[in-house]
């Protein structure tokens, strides 16, 4: 049996190998073709490893002299962990072609930044992004970018959206999804220049462009993939999973205020349990780098064990998908389009 | 008795009078030394008074030739609806003294538009901004700007924290409200240049600035100002609602899966309107116009009857409190504070 393997920065996250290890343990139960490449400080990642019996035979562990701090400035983390932290060496694995994707819970802009240096962004592709699995009304959606650069040019809002296109169809098996830009209103003149220019361009190209959403639209579920830059994305991601905290929060006080609410708290608890399961932010859990030449999967660094096993089963999912090529084939087809579609723009 | 007048932009928003109509007669229940200027199309407005007694009493009715659209670009609704437009005449007669506050659910950028040519801004403030009341785990946090302008220059941030310093004392009672900025991460390193040279900025001065804060902390209520440019803030506004609303939804359909859920949700049917209210975006209605000479609060152009007579709640509070002077003098204290904190922040 051919195996996936998966390269794991085992010391980054919030908890370390204290929530990677047992995560990876719970992704091996749901892929049993999975083996692992665990990068860190070999004493720790033995210490949680040595708990789980079956995946100590899937895995090996290469001991790294440093770990990046969660805190700390990527020029500097680049600097100091170029070669020897394992960060950097989990993603030059796959660059090296020994793991297929790399997943980590560390230093986001450290990860970005070593993953653009060591894997390149694909040919015609300016900027990577983080893509995000947005849960709608109507099932979920990709929200690229939410954190990887701050504004953009329509020129690399089209290319975010060829990218979150190929997503798209990878995770959710889509034929033709549809493509929003993200936006203070559904009127074209509202938005900044680069937003209004980058639909100009879409709506002249042949992607599925159905034009802008406001911020409740991603929710509703409006469009397959939603554009936006990495500040408004970051910003829109993250007030969304305060609103949803925030949300669950009220309803446990609610359900804890009267003795006939807590009585109906025990009647509905399995419906409860199925909502609180919807509400976790860790159930759509893994920010996909899109653009590179290679796989590389952002975990929240706060992740729990929930949440950083379905970022391992996200990466598994699409390198088995083979998703790069894909992207770099709709790319280099998408991009005569694109440049086609420029052209008729500006014309 | 001294009543407080307030103009009404009654055609405005999705509903017109079949809303605004219904919802002063309630604004009327709450505050009874209310009285109002209604500005719109006599026919239809009568039509809706002649069902509130009480209200028709306190209620001056000013026939309107014409009604901004609520999809007008703002530039044409200037042209065609300036001196005649209810919307023109509604805030012109705030300008004018014989309203204390404007009230209108009609198209944002035409308001805005119109209330900076009647009102202009106060002297300091170089655009203004729309204030949104935002529900928090603590209680209530003003966001500023939600939409009024894209972009922003660090001078003008701190402005809006200045506007959103004042509002939050007279809404909220406070003596020394907490300011955040809206950011990507709460390390000094990221964001926009703007961003960061306002957070240099305010740290100089002495306001009380507690430095960034991400989405998600608006609802947690880490700060009782958040400081944003209206792009981002609009986006994470309507995002926040958004997700309100979708998780009101898998709450709905999680207590009507299973007759034990709904045997549960009779037993706590309390609790969940209690929970209801508080979800509910119209009952923080009420978008604030901070920065100019004079008041004038806009309401969703969906809001219910619940949500118009918040917003006409909103401005009558802020007229009695005499927020605009209040404002006018805080500006004046604290730009000479700020300008004292541009010459320390650039030495």
């Amino acid at each position: 049996m051919t195996t996936t393997v998966i390269s794991i920065d085992a010391m980054g996250g919030d908890h370390g190998p204290n929530v990677t290890i047992p995560a990876m343990a719970q992704a091996l139960d749901a892929y049993p073709n999975v083996s692992f490449l665990v990068y860190g400080d070999e004493a720790a990642i033995n210490n949680q490893l040595s708990k789980f019996k079956a995946l100590k035979k899937v895995s090996t562990v290469i001991d790294c002299e440093m770990s990046i701090a969660m805190d700390a400035k990527p020029s500097i983390a680049l600097r100091q962990g170029r070669k020897i932290s394992g960060m950097w060496r989990a993603i030059d694995a796959v660059k090296a072609g020994e793991a297929k994707a790399c997943v980590s819970a560390g230093n986001t802009g450290a990860l970005m930044a070593m993953a653009k240096i060591i894997l390149r962004t694909l040919p015609g592709i300016e900027r990577p992004a983080i893509a995000g699995v947005w849960p709608t009304l109507k099932g979920e959606s990709v929200v690229l970018d939410v954190g990887a650069t701050i504004g953009g040019t329509a020129a690399q809002y089209a290319q975010f959206a060829v990218m979150g296109v190929a997503y798209a169809k990878t995770v959710f098996g889509l034929q033709n999804p549809t493509i929003a830009l993200l936006n203070i209103g559904v009127e074209d003149v509202k938005g900044t220049d680069s937003v209004k220019e980058a639909a100009e361009l879409l709506s002249h190209s042949e992607l599925n462009f159905t034009g802008f959403i406001e911020g409740d639209g991603i929710g509703k579920g409006y469009a397959d993939v939603v554009v936006t830059d990495g500040f408004t994305g970051n910003i829109a991601l993250k007030t969304a999973e305060g609103t949803a905290r925030q949300m669950g929060e009220y309803l446990r006080q609610a359900m804890s205020s009267s003795l006939m609410s807590k009585i109906g708290y025990l009647f509905a608890r399995g419906a409860f349990a199925a909502l609180r399961a919807r509400m976790d932010p860790n159930a759509a859990n893994g920010g996909m780098f899109l653009g590179l030449n290679g796989i590389v999967v952002k975990s929240h660094g706060s992740a729990d064990i929930d949440g950083y096993a379905t970022a391992i089963g996200v990466a598994i999912d699409v390198a088995e998908a083979g998703m790069v090529e894909t992207i770099a084939a709709d790319i280099d087809k998408m991009q005569s389009l694109l440049d086609d579609a420029w052209a008729e723009a500006l014309a």
